[in-house]
């Protein structure tokens, strides 16, 4: 390639596009042009990009003339619209909704566990996986190569940004109604009285809260961002046919999501052995001290880049099993930056 | 019995003593004397008790003459020394600590589980189980006893009032720190900044985090608290090789502990009929209906006396499996109205 790749970021004015535009300026500076792209009503913006302000330019066929990458950071039906032009035009599309993440002829990625998947991509479009799953497949996706992966049960403790840039304003303005208001807590709706009825995106308070609820219904009962968890697990770690149990709960956190991991292994698994796996694998950071305090949580993780894995105890009672706790930014490793990272693995091809 | 019997509250004036009283004032009015006992720091304060203000004597041999039943909620160590010096006296001692639950002489009761178990006590002393048990078992009980509980694994979402009235204080006091400051979580350590270190009972700040840890580190990187949901709910259901794993969680909650369950039985169970089962039992509120925004959480659950149950769904990958989300008051059904009903048992023996 003679001249430096252009990239462009579809959905830059968005809650997952301000984060890309963030992780850019700290990642190695590996692009030519970067071309910001949006709805027409944010077109004509101005966005710093590596210190120099860009335009941002209406979404439509001629702005991927010349792309190299195209991120698209926007909801679904606008990728499942616009990627396949963006691919047509000759950019390799990494998109982070769920429109293909589980079209067989579309990867879905995550550079630590299957970069290799990456190089197949007959449609031109490969995935980023949702933000939940992505908490925890880098660390089940080391664990799997050392000891493989049987089964997997989780519960989630998800941040309100999960629900974009409103979930965060809603649990800002129900933390200001809720502060000082001692009482509050011990009746029942005490707090539901005090926040009110705009409950923003959530189905219910989320402020003094857990809400047993994320993503639409589907089918039995189970939650879309449920099943995410466990169709996008099999589909990075390649095992079609995991038993995954998820139960996905939205806590009042802003940003980073964290789970509890009930992992299954084919044979025993000491946690110090498990420990150490984690330790060397790429992307993983482990704070696992409960004698000194350390453990991960959402305010120490995020703003950072790693998967933080902690509390890693062999189960008392199946000696192949790992119970465990981890924590990723929902905004980077959990969006922006697991694109990012794929698109430097594309580029990584050409060099 | 000729006179109506006496009741002591040992702990009158802590956060579930507290709550005892007012329970006392909801349930049948089936008893004559009710006595409250405190450290010698409380005595003399007087309390509401059914109307009526009682005054508050400080612990001593001499506050169990004549006294049927003892409710004791201190702690541990005060229990160790207490409650066969109240059992000594005459009175059946009904103990929340959880000094005596895994004493093989000691039965552990929830009435609408095992009140059988209750009938044989050589120490006159039953115990109560721990919140978080507290807050699942007696769904898992009907289930158990409908399709015959074979593994457990559990993911908590705990209440800071289950630390005490320090928890609840600590969580007040950082709310109304961090409420207003709207650019908070998304920087590393930015919430722990605003907080400050006083940190009350919690490892770290519990405002806008969850915490993953609750009690004291036991072998293997254990918590305490793991270790009692496992240990109590096999002797609970009388099982005492259930394999049960469970990581337990602090969220910035007042009061009412939740759950994410994932239950083995023997056999395939459909989700239809462990709602009918559910809905049947007592004690048990299922709240399950996703499509309509109906399922439990704590701002709806607490200050209720039931058990709230929903997102019941028959496991995608395993028919033998149900997950779903249990929410109850942590003060009342998993401390001060378990103690009350396991006291009405022992009345109703003599009636």
């Amino acid at each position: 390639m003679s001249r430096r790749p252009a990239l462009a970021v579809v959905g830059a004015t968005g809650a997952v596009g301000t984060v890309v535009l963030d992780v850019l300026a700290e990642r190695p500076d590996l692009w030519g042009e970067v071309r910001l792209v949006a709805s027409p009503r944010s077109a004509g913006r101005r966005l710093l990009v590596r210190g120099q302000p860009v335009e941002v330019l209406a979404l439509g066929p001629e702005v991927f003339d010349g792309v190299d990458l195209a991120l698209f950071d926007v909801p679904g039906p606008v990728s499942a619209q616009w990627a396949p032009v963006a691919a047509a035009a000759g950019a390799v599309v990494v998109d982070k909704s769920g429109a293909f993440r589980m079209d067989p002829d579309v990867p879905l990625v995550v550079p630590e566990v299957n970069a290799a998947a990456a190089r197949h991509r007959p449609r031109g479009i490969l995935a980023s996986p949702n933000c939940t799953t992505l908490a925890m497949v880098v660390a089940l996706g080391a664990l799997h190569a050392a000891f493989g992966l049987e089964s997997l049960v989780v519960a989630s403790y998800q941040a309100a940004s999960g629900a974009g840039r409103a979930g965060v304003e809603t649990l800002h303005d129900q933390l200001q109604k809720v502060a000082g208001a001692r009482e509050l807590g011990s009746e029942p709706g005490d707090v539901r009285r005090v926040v009110g009825t705009d409950l923003g995106p959530f189905p219910a308070p989320l402020a003094l809260n857990v809400v047993p609820w994320a993503g639409s219904l589907r089918a039995d009962g189970w939650s879309s961002e449920e099943q995410k968890v466990r169709d996008e697990t099999r589909k990075i770690l390649a095992l079609p046919a995991l038993p995954v149990a998820a139960t996905c709960v939205r806590v009042p956190v802003v940003t980073t999501h964290s789970l509890a991991i009930h992992a299954g292994f084919g044979a025993p698994v000491f946690a110090a052995d498990a420990r150490a796996v984690l330790a060397e694998a790429p992307g993983i950071a482990v704070v696992d001290d409960p004698a000194a305090g350390a453990f991960p949580t959402p305010v120490d993780a995020v703003g950072t880049d790693p998967t933080w894995v902690g509390r890693i105890r062999q189960s008392l009672d199946d000696p192949c099993s790992l119970d465990f706790f981890a924590c990723a930014d929902n905004l980077r490793k959990g969006a922006a930056l697991n694109a990012i990272q794929i698109a430097e693995l594309v580029l990584a091809e050409r060099s």
